[in-house]
């Protein structure tokens, strides 16, 4: 297949995957379709959801976004009142319905299914010691290891299985678990993804992200707490917690790009956290300018706390196409920034002999950065200047995030000025490590910033390998 | 096939078409689609391009977005140096792929392809005259009604045949034609709707809009004026004004709605008028409020201008999920304004306790305003406040727009305090006719505006019905 | 697209078209479907379906097999108790959806829709007549023509009018026209293609062969006679003789291979004419050999009827694939023979060491004939003697059926000592024009056998192209 | 889905699977494809292929025909110089893409991909024992089973561990098995499923069938034994002998209905066992008649035989449309025999007032039979005389072979003079188990022909249901 000429634009951070659950209810598929529909954002390549009626369990998953992976008649064949799903960007290293989440499988003890979001750092040596014990794998996924590591368990509860080999696992992850009676939500010892508890009715709902709780009408209870094992069944909902309180350790990503800006995380909205970096990069990096204006979408929050702060006037420069789809179709002529404008465009009208303040999230390589740059001077800007509401990515994650090798972040390889002469700004300026922390609103050690800090909370098994690819022994194509 | 729960909510007048055109350039058809994509705001439900090698025709055209209508291997199967594409929203009454345009047909002096943004009003009389002359009709296009005429006319050269046909159509339409030779683009006397000429090095284009010519980096060279009918061929550009100086009527909706932001109409820039609407906006209709909110994305620019002039804070209360697409399953079970949420969702954490004023485009039958007020008031408004960046729409179009019968229409049974209360807002106004040429900075005489005054540029055929349907002959499935 | 390699092999003349009709039955259009699907031999391009429920038509057309354009839904659309179909190989030059029949149109005297089984030889005269009085034109199809011509006449009832159009046609063809109210059948002067009629209850059915009445269980009333047109109407069916009584010229390779063998045509069962032909070609062409074995299937009747006539044992020496379909997948490396034996699959165990006699239908361009001995040959056969059920086909056809030019027929380079040497086998004979007469049973003056002998009843616009393309104007991919 | 009607006309036994198998050959993937494609009628629910590189492993595998399943995209992904590959009817109780085969995993040992045709009677007594300690499974497939037991072997070569894991196999079944570096082929200890071993140049190659053989250009070198494992790597092919050397007792049935007629088993040819079968019924149940008609295409055959023997004429009183299809489509008013005459149409013109000896090749749950006598008498026989060539099936096959249930089996219920009764009939006869075995040409003690004896050589695990669906814990669709 072609490349699409749209995603060596997206130059950004993602998300690896969204969850979401819902036990005892009488639309349960259907809600938890509702449920992904929402976390979208969180993972465009693969959907799957997995219900159970108490005997059987019901399993549809296939490629593509959740509005085409689900027909009516196959929500209506997901039948029974619990279900998990799961929406995914992209698995450590490859892709294909093989790995598609949730997975399902029957064991000594009945149907057992499982999605995730996030990462095991210590999957490799767990399925390699696995193998050594007679286990198969099918696929290259975190999730399957974990599997095996339950099957193996001598719990004698599904709870207790499921801790027992959780409690083997080192990384970022949320866990859902379904079995015929019960749904599990289980996050790692330093909550690294966020994972919410809520209530529809009389029925426990779980979600990545509580946009997810909004559009299904259900009340966000409280987040599940780092290192907590929550058991739902026909007793009500059971709190286990599997590590000793550990420091947690949030994903400060969240807030900067992917959470949906409608979410709350830890108590703190992510469209006003998103606001107030603005309002800090205002202070920490005025600049002489005739207004502010955003790289639509992410960069508007931010683009408007910093007008707001700064006293200028905050302008749509940029015009984003909002039919912006799937295309492998360009011109054979050189056409400037071409890619960058099938998305966006910059109006002329507006900013042609202008000093503009330009506010985007992030920058990564920062190949669209210089493109975008180049664009609004082309379109007349007198000076662009470029802040970025994020501070500068060194580092790789290795907790569920798709990120480039090091080696290829700009901010890895260019001190700060070197990097607004690549990119051709007039100034470039991030926000500090303090600045986006008051900006939250919450203490940094209660957060991982490794990407901008180096400080990985978790020892990560091979150090050179970003979102290491364990094993690439099947190829990409499989099914 | 089931209604997408999603247009339900797309409470909006619609424009038709757009178009595009391009002469004598060696990837005539990969500009023309460029030239869709970006205009693929102007039409959704169908797409298509017809190229000239001078020789031959080459067609495609089908249901579905510009993106999923042509693969490369379409696009290089249209050989030729010229080529004219369509988008469409739905026709006059009628969908399915026999209504696609451009049309193609070979007469006596060769082939010909045609296709048009507007509609005619005289096109049933013309009709019903061209079968009693013995024409036969495949589709209930007015562009079939104009081939024919074409094709009957005695002039001697296309300029003429085509010059004599238009010459005999009343209403509001910008139309491409394509020969062998030439690329001829006309608009109606009065030039309702957009068409404007550019160079591409030394080739001519000609788009609906001028953001096409800003994607494939052409340059505006001026609007096609009212009446003017222009002949491109190898000699270079012919103007003929095939009426009277008549008095220009443009479209003034394509400055509150149609247009994109970044496309620049008659020398006004679209997104700075809807600002400036805002503006005026806050003038005339002040009110005490927190802050002010868009209902994302067309109510953005209007609010922004609302917010500064006001003086309030601008803030997006309202997050649009950005990957909504067609979705067909609903519930079951009540959910309160689910159709709106998913689409949108209010931001509690911004908007509990606060009294914000909410500014959107237009309210057409009302519905959707009702339920994203209720929405933003489930959020925990104290108070709404909504204010519309266009005057009460009183009455239908005929000229290419796609709108209900004026009898659906909310202000066409209603006055501003009944509109309010069964909104729910507590308080509800319009820009004035005023205010908004004002914003504009163009004067009223220049405009249509038949859809707030009822003042209509052209006699229309048969009063009653909007966007007439004159033949229902053939049902929608048909191909 | 690739072309598939099967195709490469099918080296048979080709009918053109099937079409049904049916009139005033309450499941008119599943009562079409299933007569299209009885007779999908006789094309599987494209196939169309066009109803009336006396107010509107609905139309159905795409490419593709009967089953698979078809679904219960478009069925169910197709609303009311009279339609017409259309099963299409490929028309005169081109193929697209563009020339997908029944057509249907609108005209002076409401909706009316066509379609035809054949050829028109003095379609492009009469085209370029139309265009120039100002008909335009879409397709490429001869129905376009003939809809024209009806439009334009000055006939009262459309009997009048398609009568009138009718009698300015030369050539081949089987026709249906549809309107609110009527059923029109009518056959060319000659009665080159078949049409016969039926009854249904108390419904009128047409088909262009008695194995589609079979299937729906309708009784077989009479053909349709050369020159006559048959108008069905709430009165009843009408007779009108649109040609003086001119000599019957009926094609008789229908015979020979396009019907379905279980059809009856003027009397004669079609499975009867073949096996009948291999008694007439055991009789002129007796050769000493271990049995007989035909290709199949085609070469099965005439094989029996050689095995039976010279008291040879009949034997299936090759094994047809019966589930071979379309393959685009060849091996790299050279497998002899690779093209048929994707198809068929010579029984060593039966061949070796054995002198047979192998039965084929007709040599076309004689490509696969030599391949097919080939792979006889190397399944261990002692002696390979190819006996052809029709004449050498010396002469292209022009009256609907697909044949090469006649300088690709093998039998109009080679007299038959070469073609044998050329095909490879021991011994080649092909059966006389006059046993084939005796086989099927009726005199040779009422047929037509210019493939066989040049002798052509309707003489061709332009002589030296077979089945000329008269225009060429709109590329193949159209739509 | 809708049920297509054809499937219900489709009441025969059906064998299950056909695999195929290619070691160090250039074009691996492409000529598995072939194999595949040649074995069709072996399997036409799902298709996979396996290839390898020798170090990574490539899977295709889908729903549908081989043809449909893989484009030449795929095979060119399926890399390497070894593959195996499978079709499948469906397999015990359950279909889906989660059971289509080959599976392929990775172990401690490496990559490993297997599939079989066949059954595995003890899989379910398996599978708990594996579950007990620790296993997981994912699909209902036997192979899946297998592949744990290979994983938890502690033998040391490849060979070892799948010969230590099949010895624990009870049932009937052909296995296929692919590492990096071999290719192994297994038959069951009394060979029950056919597996061949040929030659292409100097690379093996193994098959269900011989025609796969022909069509790709293969030599048959000798059958894989009963009880035998073949292991095939750099250093040739060797074979060991996994069972004591037991009985062979290969399943008759494949020569009666599911091999190809041209393939070879254990030396005789099917195409020559089925015209015996029909010389054997014509002596033990000759009867006055006036010719002999087959039940297209698998009793053609039987009738050339049983003609030939008693001396009477062989006609095809019945032709098969030869496109017919999936088709969901059914008129709502009555059609006699509608189902049957989609795919069969009597030939009146023959038939009419002839005795008619039907030859067809079982009777499963004599349903089809009775409407295809029917439909001869409705086409004028004066007399129907049924011959059957296999004898009465009073016993469900545990094999692989998908049968219904004892039960269903017509001649389970009744005997042949009721059968005939319920038949309608004018006689009814079926060959006897001595003339089958006079057929086939080999000692009866040789075979397994438990559907007609009840003579099972395999216990079976749970009695009373065949094909032993040991699992439904997944649903149909899952995916």
């Amino acid at each position: 297949m072609q490349q699409d000429p749209m995603t060596q634009l997206d130059d950004h951070f993602h998300d690896e995957c969204g969850v979401f659950g819902v036990f005892d209810q009488s639309e349960a598929a259907n809600l938890t379709y509702l449920g992904l529909y929402a976390q979208q954002h969180r993972g465009q390549e693969s959907a799957g959801i997995v219900a159970t009626d108490g005997e059987h369990f019901h399993s549809h998953r296939d490629m593509g976004l959740v509005g085409d992976v689900f027909t009516p008649e196959d929500i209506a064949r997901l039948k029974g009142r619990s279900s998990i799903g799961h929406v995914r960007y992209s698995t450590s290293g490859e892709s294909g319905l093989r790995n598609c989440q949730p997975f399902s499988y029957q064991y000594a003890h009945g149907g057992i299914a499982m999605c995730h979001n996030g990462n095991i750092v210590n999957a490799g040596a767990l399925r390699r010691e696995l193998e050594e014990a007679g286990s198969i794998f099918q696929s290259t996924s975190d999730t399957e290891v974990l599997i095996h590591l339950v099957a193996r368990s001598q719990g004698v509860t599904t709870g207790e299985r499921v801790g027992e080999a959780v409690m083997r696992l080192e990384g970022g992850f949320s866990l859902l678990v379904l079995t015929e009676t019960k749904l599990l939500a289980i996050r790692d010892r330093h909550g690294l993804r966020p994972l919410s508890l809520g209530k529809l009715g009389n029925s426990w709902v779980v979600s990545s992200e509580t946009c997810a709780f909004d559009l299904i009408g259900a009340e966000l209870v409280r987040d599940v707490a780092p290192g907590e094992m929550v058991v739902i069944d026909g007793d009500g909902l059971h709190s286990y917690q599997l590590f000793a309180p550990d420091q947690s350790r949030f994903c400060v990503f969240e807030y900067i790009y992917f959470a949906r800006p409608d979410s709350t995380i830890a108590g703190t909205n992510v469209y006003q956290a998103r606001y107030n970096i603005g309002v800090e990069l205002a202070k920490e990096s005025p600049v002489e300018a005739d207004f502010v204006m955003p790289v639509p979408d992410s960069g508007v929050p931010p683009a408007m706390g910093y007008a707001a702060a700064i006293g200028y006037p905050f302008e749509l420069g940029m015009i984003r196409n909002h039919y912006v789809g799937r295309t492998f179709i360009e011109p054979r002529q050189s056409i400037r920034n071409f890619g960058v404008k099938l998305k966006l465009n910059a109006n002329r009208a507006l900013i042609e002999g202008k000093r503009v303040v330009l506010v985007d999230d992030s920058i990564v390589r920062g190949t669209t950065s210089r493109k975008i740059v180049e664009m609004v001077r082309a379109a007349g800007a007198a000076e662009v200047h470029l802040r970025i509401s994020s501070p500068p990515t060194t580092n790789s994650c290795y907790y569920g995030i798709d990120t480039p090798e090091s080696s290829e972040l700009m901010a890895n390889q260019m001190n700060v000025e070197e990097m607004r002469c690549a990119i051709g700004a007039d100034s470039l300026a991030f926000v500090s490590l303090d600045g986006l922390y008051r900006a939250v609103g919450r203490p940094r050690c209660l957060h991982c910033d490794a990407c901008f800090s180096g400080d990985y909370p978790v020892p990560v098994e091979i150090a050179p390998s970003p979102q290491l690819s364990l094993l690439r022994y099947f190829s990409r194509h499989s099914k």
